[in-house]
């Protein structure tokens, strides 16, 4: 029986990061993956989405090249190139994890691993033993009772991402960062969608102007948007799927090629022996404390498994600690208070912190500032005038509880707020820091400024 | 004679934010102008360029298409459109700044003004006085003697961004940030573009390691680049401009239709009264203190006329701290040390604080972290993976000492440097600061891990 320091479960970002990290600090490292390394986000969710929202984004300007004093005459799209594109990215980076666990010393074992009493993990009828076993299982898809899946017209992310042929409409079924990017990319591709999302606002979670701007963009861009709504039913027995939709103001069927479900994930504990072990579990997540520490000694759990949010820069981060603390590093527990999220539609979003509604629902006297990007040279010269940065301060101690940006490459810039707030900075220190023009970024800024009465550019 | 608190002469970024920032403070403020509002930042320079920039941008999206997975069968560039589009945008945020001038009830003088003693302005006879008067007069492109500028064969950057015609060829003298975007332009456009550059490296204010970067990439586009080089003369006797170049080989003569000089620029001192008003310069320059108080009570200097970057946010940034001290404010001192640096070519580079070799030359001892956007995920899903994060911490104290950019989108990534080195952020923060995934952000965490023995994707 091959014995470990660490075994983690599932090479997603979350365990391969762990494992890596653990090698780096001289542990023995083993990691059990059943498909591809680099789990959902490198092959099925973060890089290959982006991948192929590149190519809609080189298509729009395809577009409007005559905005930018261009002229194309015959253009199209190869929707099977542009999907194998993206495939061919996502196949490059499993390599690449491939390539840093070997560099790593780190062992890779393919097959479904499932947990065992005493530290010990099975995979496939073969026992592997380890003084710290992390769970890093990650998630999939969550299906709703009044829409199954089918894989072919009722889908979710993962068909959606290699489609064969592009379909001429589809029905997006949850606004989230996946369903939002999905409609976007085949919006922009020419497929006629419709958003239906149960909330008042799209992107729920983000500020509510925030939502209300991205509401307006992708309506501009020609996407039907149906909010306060939820799918009751489909039907998809014949060539269409016909989807009952219940509205604020009644029933109302719609129909499509394609009904895709982004109405959140579900996580994969099923099978790998949590009960044999004992682990303590509550509505779909592992419960671990501040060190990712299960309730059973030597088995932890991190990323999707675990309560938080479901994101893979959170689920490395959780990799991260969980091993330095194995490892004896002294190590802060993470601020779940000041993790960024993004959504890279067109506009993109990002933010961290506090909405307006939490931060006013959280008894604080605010500051807000906003700065809008039709205020900002850069935006005019790349004409990309969408969008905004909001910033939330504490009227009282001047804390920086929020952080709103929606418009282009803000995905890029939100990580100076994460900063800024984790070093905890005054909105006078961020005034101050001289941001270089032109650029998008001023209008953190600008928007730092208009929270305290000194903005210039408005 | 009108009387005012405060008098800005010239409406470039220093002049213009200083008088609203002014009047935002209760002060009486007039600007007086003798071209168009905004000064040679927002009609001469950053602003059009960055509208030309982006058409260079989707140009090359264009003849690039087949890599995102579309076919474009016949595309051009329609020269003066891309131009018309440049000044459109100028003249949009002109007007822009003329809006926010009346909004703040700044008055605006038309004219040529001239310092007189007494705190005394003449505008074309007419003569206004003030407590305070700011000298915000700019700059223009400096001439070498041995490369007079005609305004034809013989340009500078003014005249770059508003050629009726494409030239078919071109040779770029100087290879700053105005060198660069100009002769990545005009080889994005399908001109044929020598860069010539007296330094060993191009872009020589760089970090060594940007420079070599950023050559590699203008060669690999199809620009021929001298370094080591130098302009000795030109003859525009013929149809084509025969510059004589040296180079450590020896004298060279290469041949184009235009000659683009941009060795730098000179501050706008001629005529401004500055001798009768008895306000002491040193090479080129208008000596200030921390507060941009010149030897002569109630006269005080911002900009490119004063030491420092000749940068417009260094501009606003002086504008607003010498009006600040004016209306009695607790301010501190610009720290010159801390202003980030943009080029806005393709690659961009962006970059602040020390290069490697000059904290090498103040004599710390250093941690150096790289890491290459061909490491990361978001990087290739965009297909743009040149460049790189280079960061320089002392090993000391663990002060961060220069971040160095180069790639895809920098140019709103390197505020986050500029407020942590603000904020006095030491290495391990950033690196516990959790950036979102995927994003060419991660490149700034993963640099730092690395300089610190802990990078995961290398």
């Amino acid at each position: 029986m091959s014995k470990y320091d660490v075994i983690v479960l599932g090479s997603g970002p979350g365990g391969y990061v762990a494992a890596i990290r653990a090698s780096q600090l001289g542990l023995k490292t083993a990691v059990i993956e059943k498909e591809s390394l680099g789990g959902v986000c490198l092959n099925w969710g973060c890089i290959p989405t982006k991948a192929l929202l590149k190519s809609a984004d080189v298509f729009n300007y395809l577009k409007h090249a005559e905005d930018y004093g261009l002229t194309v005459k015959e253009y199209d799209k190869d929707f099977t190139k542009v999907v194998e594109r993206s495939r061919g990215v996502a196949d490059g980076m499993s390599k690449g994890v491939q390539f840093l666990l070997k560099k790593n010393k780190i062992d890779v074992i393919n097959g479904f691993g499932k947990l065992k009493p005493g530290k010990k993990v099975d995979v496939d009828g073969k026992e592997y033993s380890a003084d710290h076993i992390i769970i890093a299982t990650g998630a999939r898809s969550r299906e709703l009772p009044n829409l199954k899946q089918d894989g072919k017209k009722v889908i979710g992310y993962r068909e959606a991402m290699t489609l064969k042929t592009q379909p001429k409409s589809m029905i997006v079924v949850g606004s989230g960062a996946i369903g939002s990017e999905f409609a976007h990319f085949y919006n922009a591709m020419g497929t006629e969608v419709t958003i239906v999302e149960f909330l008042p606002n799209l992107v729920p979670l983000e500020d509510e102007d925030v939502s209300k701007q991205f509401e307006r963009s992708l309506k501009k861009a020609g996407i039907k948007v149906m909010t306060n709504s939820s799918v009751e039913k489909v039907d998809t027995s014949g060539k269409m799927v016909k989807a009952t939709v219940k509205t604020k103001k009644g029933e109302e069927i719609i129909e499509a090629e394609i009904v895709l479900s982004a109405v959140g994930i579900a996580s994969n504990l099923d099978g790998i022996g949590l009960e044999d072990v004992g682990i303590v579990t509550d509505r779909d997540k592992i419960m671990v404390n501040d060190w990712y520490q299960t309730n059973i000694p030597g088995y932890y759990a991190i990323g999707d498994v675990v309560p938080g949010p479901a994101l893979a820069h959170v689920a490395s981060a959780e990799g991260i600690t969980c091993v330095e603390k194995i490892a004896g590093i002294h190590v802060e527990a993470i601020d779940y208070g000041n993790i960024p999220g993004c959504t890279y539609a067109t506009p993109e979003i990002a933010s961290v912190g506090m909405t307006e509604k939490q931060a006013k629902e959280a008894g604080y006297e605010l500051k807000v500032g906003k700065f809008p990007f039709s205020a900002s040279g850069k935006a005019s010269a790349s004409g990309a005038k969408d969008g905004f940065v909001k910033v939330i301060f504490d009227a009282k101690y001047g804390e920086w509880l929020g952080c709103h940006m929606i418009g282009a490459g803000v995905t890029d810039m939100i990580a100076e707020a994460v900063l800024g707030r984790k070093l905890e900075t005054t909105g006078h220190e961020v005034l101050k820091a001289i941001h270089p023009h032109p650029t998008m970024s001023e209008a953190v800024m600008e928007a730092v400024a208009d929270a305290y009465g000194e903005v210039i550019h408005l």
